[in-house]
């Protein structure tokens, strides 16, 4: 069950009004990696944890914690469209740069939400729950985590540069510095789990029912061999289980593959008496 | 520039077809994490390269490879729709058996598709490319790239769990191996990367700038304190530029927010005579 | 800023496992009307609300609650779905019914999520937050509220009769109790509003500047006549600001649209001289 | 069956092209309350409308109505985008001004639909009818069809608001009136449709298998108490069958959920030595 | 204007309830190329329409009656839900069977339609606009036509090969022939527009700025020679502009992309000194 | 399987950075009919062939050859984002003109992709599969295909019309002629498969199953008449199987419907007796 304070985790305060980047703001609340996205994330892996109640704890921990970093944002956007420029627009027909402005601010935060914030990202697209993954293995979705936090702090970072706004910047600062935590914190989490089990995700599944002879090896699909200087292409592999191989040239294994006509009810394209008779293998 | 061979990268041959089996096999050619997902993720990483070829080079050797797992998938998934009883739906409404296991079908692999793939997943939902990215940053994204990886894995093996077809489960242990080899490059490159900066990203980002009190501290923001016992609560981070702390009572920072009233060309809720003189702060 | 403590706000516990089951009770967890779609409505609006704090207050109250709502669908969709019947599909191809019964389910249950909830409907289509409306108009908001929670109420006791599980029956109803809350709250707060302000959103447009003709006649476009005797087909108006006319044989009061050509850049189908000469009045 | 006449219900006569406001008004045609939404969705109640033949009636006149102003719409942003700017684009590198009056369209108005409107909204996102309700039950889907005449009379009146053409103005003048009666239809069907049972949806469940204790009581979920003065934590509830309660300090009712290990063969995370011994419960 | 009559343009009565047939029926109400699509993009095609007042005229009748069908299926759809076996599910858990039909059905018809068509396709996907397309083009637009045509009317008849029942497939038989027609209306239109331009759409754009070289010439990408003897391979070109070419094996014309690192706002992958040295070209 | 060569099909070189255009590009890239549906689409369409290999050998050919299309927009659009003016923002605050063209840029184009291409269209939606279609039946996806080829050329040309950045336009040229060869392409293709069966698809369905009546005639839904002087209301049909009638007054010919009311388990609004007795039929 869930509790609300009404004061912000941090201060949520913007010099002055800036409806353009309103807009940009909504990335990280509602984009791919914005803070819906990990909120949802680590919430339902926690709801969906089975034993290891350790992780559960942690998981609801910081998924409330993600709730109040959206809580956040949408208290800023919605002060950054205060004032937003509606009805000047009446004199913008005479002032093109006022026009202009108005074309850089979605027209949503203005028609429908009333200069409310928004769930969904810059570019106006709603958020969906299809950006979330709750697999019920942790370590792979450690892996997830570390990735949003990963995404999401370099989307922050970017947000920081292109504004001067000392309140905007100054929230930032925050959010950022969680993310730093955050992502330690899943690299912390992961290097618990792979101590305990081979970093090869399931780890439960066993060796001998994988094809072994391409376990290793790195296919030169593109020609070219600078990847063959990297690390994945020679010396021990990360698991500890092989030896990493360089394959410049690699071949098909499989068949040329033909399928059977269709039934009839099923309607497709009859076959064609050349493609019987000759050039149809 | 592309180039195609007739032949497979490795067999796709079921022993025989199983039109309920190919709905679920859907989930990793076109689900979130399938190799659709996996192959647009890495060719539009290596196209947005910015210097660093190695990079570029290898993740345009696997993307590439990659397109190759969508097309066995696509081969095989055909073949397990071969022979789909549709006309002996006209016997079915005397046999429940048999319209039940035409009801674990996808009727769109019969209707829409005529008993070929489709680019969806086993919910019939069309993949789309918010399940992708490519940041320009690499540390970011060889992060996504293990975790679609491990989600991958994860997913074809408990699809290989849900078959005896000797053919399925020949070309998933292909799959399988794939994956183990594309875990084991990630980590690789994600090792290489972490060595040569942070491994907080984005690396570049001014320390002096993030709010240092909040980064490096666990805030318990579920009751229950197990989530204490875990590495990212105490020790030196994973950073090593801080030391975990754990808050065990999180207290709000910031402001409770008052949001002005909207100007009138909103046309919002008006102000009501009683928020205005007593109640309303 | 959000807390949560480790208990639910009511019992989620199934009699027995009912994986089938658990995919129809995904609808009020992920659908458009499900909790998520209530938690998230309700919290924007609190958000974005704009003085009138009584009502601010009262929205983050719900919107916290139905968080709690959402925990307590994911708890027990999991426990709906534990030893869903993976392995023993090798003996189904032997057992048509029991492949029968797994064919009712989501296979995203198993390969996706491996045996958690999911934050989607009982079709599988991800939660999306077009779903979702905060306007800043609270008479407008309350309005979506009313209908959130009646067509809510609706689908769980849809779901009540479909089972006959005590704990979930248990557990439903609760569910259909605060509906029953919350459809008289919004009743209330829409009263409310309603008597400092006319009943028609916006409140606050001027009269004068409405098509004052057309804005209490009942346009008979459906031939048949059983609709003039409704109620509002005669009579005062609700707004009591006009009287309810019906107008049996509406006749369009616009011009026949003729768009001009569109310039060359274009590259439209060009005129056809027949269209230039004559045909083209 | 449908017919159609060539001219318009109302004149769609702009003063001047205008191909930012272009993009604006999309909003009310494709978007999540735009005309699109009232009408598929008020001839879906229609067509599922089962006996009560006079609502049958009243759904597919209003329905066939707000096809009509589809037409209009659509009609209006045609002549809003005469003439766009493409060609001239040639200039506008030495003219930023133009560059930026072309940077608030939607690209697509001259890219995909050669200066046509298109079904989408004012971000240009597309249409789906996941907006749309058609339950069955009536008075929950008059409910809805309020807050969408609700949300899309403000939505017009904002759209208003943002222009002078007084083509435009004319045109919106006459849909604004069409939502004034439409607001008060559905108010006056819904007035019909709960005098004859209970307003809470729906009417026909035993209140014996609802949580009695639950059902009238507001829970404050969110610190602070001002929403403690409202109608709806006081006095009578609103469908006669209760009196509304204050909870205060709202406590868990449930279970602190604790899931059971997954089955081997989803190969989810084991089990750790440390939370089966002492942690873990 | 639109205008609507009671009665359907073909009769719809099925012999009996059928609600797993229900959700496949699905598809061609509102699926891709079901008969909302063709009622939204021939209606828009007309609205969007610029002179040739011909053309305008036959999309606004046939699109007009495309609403017509949509309505029939819907229709359809309701009367094949009759009586699906909502309460006697409390008995399927006895009777597996029972269960198994149960679980061909799609969920939302009961919980959230209660018995009522959808505006979605058989996978439970809901229609979106995107599905349209009126370019302005009416050659473009026509083509986009006849296939829209081509696989509803396949659609439709392996849906007529799915079942029994002899009021769906009167009822199918009809919307069958429509499709004849349709068909046969599109490739009319198609012949005479291509008898007034180039049959390359658009027709109007300089051939000099196009690159003459590659117009004509087939590339042979995927190993294998089969294609060559094809009719696209040799020969008059099908606009007699040109002449066909086979080229066995297409080789790249352009470069090897190198890209400009980021600036370091962007806070890219820093480039790696062994990048700058040796390896990085 | 498939192989990569570092070298573009053709040259994708602009003069110089333009970041808004390079959000227009984004269509052709990523949009309803850019180049990953025509990849996506011929691919599909190639791995579902069953049997005539000429034309499997074909789709796969021009398949791998799209990929190619999508490098080419992928770098391009890369090279156009080269320097777009993020940290100069800090100054546009002074500058409104620089900050209104940053408001024509997609802000993802620097949050989230970091100067690189996304698989988005020009309003920054997401590529999704139900662009695309591979139904089984050649014909039919011919048709798809000749369309996607003529609104993809469409919104090239348009493109190219909206610059003079010579690099730009010589990719544009090359990319307008592959479309030319292809649109020949298909339309050779369907000449051939129309020679063999009938062009009305599928040509596999018995003739006397449909209803003759109906086949052939123009219904004038829309009052009007100038759809009369069309090739399709009158002489022989196009397949060459009926001739065409134009029905000035069509006429329902169905019933018009009257549903069951719903089982008392769905809880729908109840019949009230005024329904029963008197209007209620």
């Amino acid at each position: 069950m869930f509790y609300h304070k009404k004061e912000l985790q941090y201060n949520a305060k913007p010099d002055k009004p800036d409806p353009v980047y309103a807009k940009k703001l909504q990335e990280v609340l509602g984009g791919q990696f914005g803070e819906i996205t990990v909120a949802m994330q680590y919430l339902f892996q926690g709801w969906n944890c089975r034993g290891n109640e350790k992780y559960r704890d942690m998981l609801l921990d910081i998924g409330t914690e993600e709730i109040a970093h959206v809580e956040m944002l949408a208290t800023m956007i919605a002060q950054l469209l205060d004032s937003a420029p509606v009805e000047t627009q009446e004199e913008a027909s005479q002032d093109p740069i006022l026009d202009a402005v108005m074309g850089g601010m979605n027209p949503q935060h203005i028609i429908v939400s009333g200069l409310g914030a928004q769930p969904t990202d810059s570019a106006g697209y709603p958020w969906n729950s299809r950006y979330t993954i709750a697999s019920g293995n942790l370590l792979a979705d450690f892996r997830a985590n570390l990735n949003a936090e990963s995404q999401g702090r370099l989307q922050v970072v970017r947000l920081y540069e292109s504004t001067t706004d000392h309140g905007v910047r100054d929230m930032l600062s925050f959010l950022i510095a969680r993310d730093t935590m955050h992502q330690n914190q899943w690299m912390a989490a992961i290097e618990e789990l792979e101590q305990q089990q081979s970093p090869v995700v399931p780890s439960t599944f066993p060796k001998e029912k994988e094809k072994q002879e391409v376990a290793y090896s790195f296919m030169n699909c593109s020609e070219g061999t600078k990847s063959q200087y990297g690390r994945w292409a020679s010396g021990k592999s990360m698991d500890n289980q092989g030896t990493f191989e360089y394959d410049a040239n690699p071949e098909p294994m499989g068949q040329a593959p033909s399928l059977n006509p269709a039934p009839h009810y099923i309607h497709d394209t009859p076959l064609f008496a050349e493609n019987i008779t000759n050039e149809n293998k």
